[in-house]
């Protein structure tokens, strides 16, 4: 399908609302949310019982609409849906978004409902996504079709596709919380018609969106699907969140989105063979997702950690191993840099462990400019009890660790990945210095992989 | 050894602190710490410049110390400490920590240094913690051999053993953030003399410790210590996070702590068969710790999931089928009551996604009451959307998912883990909810690998 109609969903001229009330549910909360947005003024209301919402005039029917509405929302219950649909399209309105649930996740009737919603789309012309979903949503021009909260709607470079309504607009709750902005989201719903392919299509060529996330419960046309995703993947990194792994899973997609999750092993060869990254979890799924909308990909496999703790070091150096990858050794300017700032018990290896003595930004300069390592980790833990004497001493984390915005620099295009534990406050102020040059995690692992991901995706560029 | 000892090292009468200085660093801030908690009036600073330190007089010398001192904590530069362990040794002071690094972590000549502090302890009866570690915190009468923050300070149910000392230090910053609270913590940097064996034995005594968590690089004495295990781990749970599980972490744990941390799979099956709980990763460690503290065993392998997150409970199914665990099937009353209260569009199956329909607190009482399950996952994830039009209706997480401390008296005893996501505000009412009553995490797979370790601890109780 051309853009040209994706654009309707994402960027419509006119909107018409059916369904908008004045008791509270998502009918008097959408349009609230529209206004609040700037954009109630391109939008018309509907609803059998007319009169006004939110200042504005409601229809009462959708053969009063004016001419030329680029897309429609409807939220009325399912057993209203196919004479809306109907109405939709006489009305010559080609792009359609189906939120109400009922359809072919209840079951045979609902399935047969859904059928023949299908059919009515097919014949008017229709574009539809859904039903059983939430829509779009875009933060570039504010524009959504569900109530999300002002932070969610912060533009950044992750766009999603998301099966499901629910955890899509969870997801959009969370990700904000934990540091990860949001592009665009589709939600794909019981995908009657639009399916990922499309949105996959849509999101490569769009220039706000730098990662492309999906959360799977099943395919319909895998063929299709695959072939979309290796091209996406050619330009841009995507991560997959597949539930319906097990036998368990599988049964609860089936009644979730009406979806056949099929045999898991065949998916993780074609994602694999497509070139996209599967996160095994959700945890997984929103730190790729962050690092990779941050950093470069890593052109090999040799890595450069710093710490101020030999444990987390070892434990990253076993996730390293674990993902494939490699430890870089240091050339000797770099030993000797050390050598000469560090205290006796420092041992110059990698993981270079420089333990409590205060040698963080000597050691971070030596290492960035070692040429060696393909992309580096940096441990920066500090006990509680060290950052009180620090603290007396009138310092702060940019003291202690150096000014890294203008150390990384020196990484020459190399991707950095901090990881961040402790007290509060302190991984505030780490977090600060990492700004966007540094991308940050929770975990040794988390590391690891985000590293080997960008390894992964330069293979692919 | 008798458990006497160990009392020294967590409740000593009186103790003394060698290297206190009034430049900043840890002579300067234990003792302040000490004050603070009222332990300075028990000790006895030892500087040979003599002086006064935070109010209180600093003895010149070992010797000039009173008699019957029971515990030294040894700070002073790794060259000193030869000196001064023949003098505790000669002042027949028996339980001595020894913070300072530069041992057989260091190479050859460390080790060798080392191996004479060992000599000089045996001959002079002495019982050893460290070298290369900060001894010491016991929650129960705010005693602690290094500074922590306040709220590390606050009793709780988990006590440490963890070989290193920032990463042991950063624990005790973290897990209080994460909702874990801390009984006492031994940190045994290169385990000269006492290992986890003595701790895992006392812990288990320990009547405040309710959870054991060790961090592992490499065990010395691998038969005494799978034996202490054993009898651990049938008293009460033990998680076990062990790096140096690759060639690659094997190298950085041997340069850290001086361990041979050897051949990962014959941990693996030692810990299994002792009755340990291994974490794969910190995280997971973490989220296990706060479980187990928190939740009775769980007698069976029925899991029953209430969600309103259809996707979310897909991945819960999964995670559960992963873990060796398996989907309850509802008794016929179950059906009955959901199936009165929900919308058409709710399956009652399990996972039991009742998504939007507003019925958690009539399904979670039908829930609890249903027999066949063994334990619950909770998923109350609630988009922003929802939440913003409840809000307006004037309800809060209560109203919306019920009283659920009042409803867990339903469970019987069995354990009850809720799955957390999305906005900070809805997830802060729902934790208050939970109380100590139900533990929460913030993925599906760790309430699946949760009640799965609930399950293999019921099999060794």
């Amino acid at each position: 399908m051309g853009h040209g109609l994706l654009e309707k969903f994402f960027q419509p001229r006119s909107l018409a609302l059916i369904g908008a009330t004045r008791s509270p549910g998502f009918g008097y909360g959408i349009p609230l949310f529209w206004k609040k947005n700037g954009w109630l003024e391109k939008a018309c209301l509907v609803n059998p019982k007319g009169g006004q919402l939110h200042g504005q005039e409601v229809y009462r029917s959708i053969s009063a609409l004016p001419d030329g509405i680029d897309l429609a929302v409807v939220i009325v219950p399912a057993a209203g849906v196919r004479r809306v649909l109907i109405e939709l399209g006489r009305k010559g309105i080609q792009a359609v978004i189906i939120e109400s649930a009922g359809f072919a996740e209840t079951g045979a009737e609902g399935k047969q409902t859904q059928e023949e919603l299908k059919e009515i789309a097919r014949d008017y012309g229709i574009r539809l996504l859904g039903p059983n979903c939430v829509g779009v949503v875009n933060t570039d021009n504010q524009f959504a079709t569900i109530e999300i909260m002002d932070h969610s709607m912060e533009p950044g470079p992750v766009s999603i596709i998301a099966q499901s309504g629910v955890f899509g607009n969870i997801l959009l709750d969370h990700l904000p919380e934990v540091g990860l902005k949001i592009s665009k989201v589709a939600t794909l719903g019981n995908k009657m018609d639009l399916d990922e392919a499309d949105f996959l299509e849509y999101f490569v060529e769009d220039p706000q969106t730098r990662v492309i996330v999906i959360y799977e419960e099943g395919v319909k046309d895998g063929r299709r699907f695959l072939e979309a995703l290796r091209q996406a993947c050619r330009k841009k990194p995507v991560v997959i969140l597949k539930s319906g792994r097990t036998p368990f899973g599988q049964q609860a997609t089936l009644s979730h989105t009406a979806s056949l999750s099929g045999e898991d092993r065949i998916y993780d060869a074609a994602f694999l063979q497509a070139g996209a990254l599967r996160a095994s979890n959700l945890s997984e799924m929103i730190e790729l997702a962050r690092v990779l909308s941050l950093q470069p990909p890593m052109k090999g496999k040799k890595v450069g950690i710093l710490t101020t703790s030999g444990s987390l070091g070892a434990m990253t150096a076993d996730a390293l191993y674990h993902d494939g990858l490699e430890l870089a050794a240091w050339n000797q300017t770099t030993i000797q840099k050390i050598c000469e700032a560090a205290p006796d018990w420092v041992n110059v290896r990698n993981p270079l462990d420089i333990g409590p003595s205060g040698i963080f930004p000597t050691a971070l300069q030596a290492v960035f400019s070692d040429l060696n390592p393909d992309g580096f980790i940096l441990i920066p833990v500090i006990p509680y009890a060290a950052i009180e004497v620090w603290l007396r001493l009138g310092l702060n984390a940019k003291a202690l660790l150096g000014n890294w915005p203008d150390l990384s620099e020196k990484t020459r295009g190399r991707p950095v990945v901090a990881v961040l534990l402790g007290c509060q406050e302190w991984m505030k102020q780490v977090r600060e210095l990492c700004g966007e040059a540094i991308a940050t995690v929770n975990t040794p692992e988390a590391a690891a992989k985000a590293l080997s991901s960008l390894y992964r995706i330069n293979q692919l560029l």
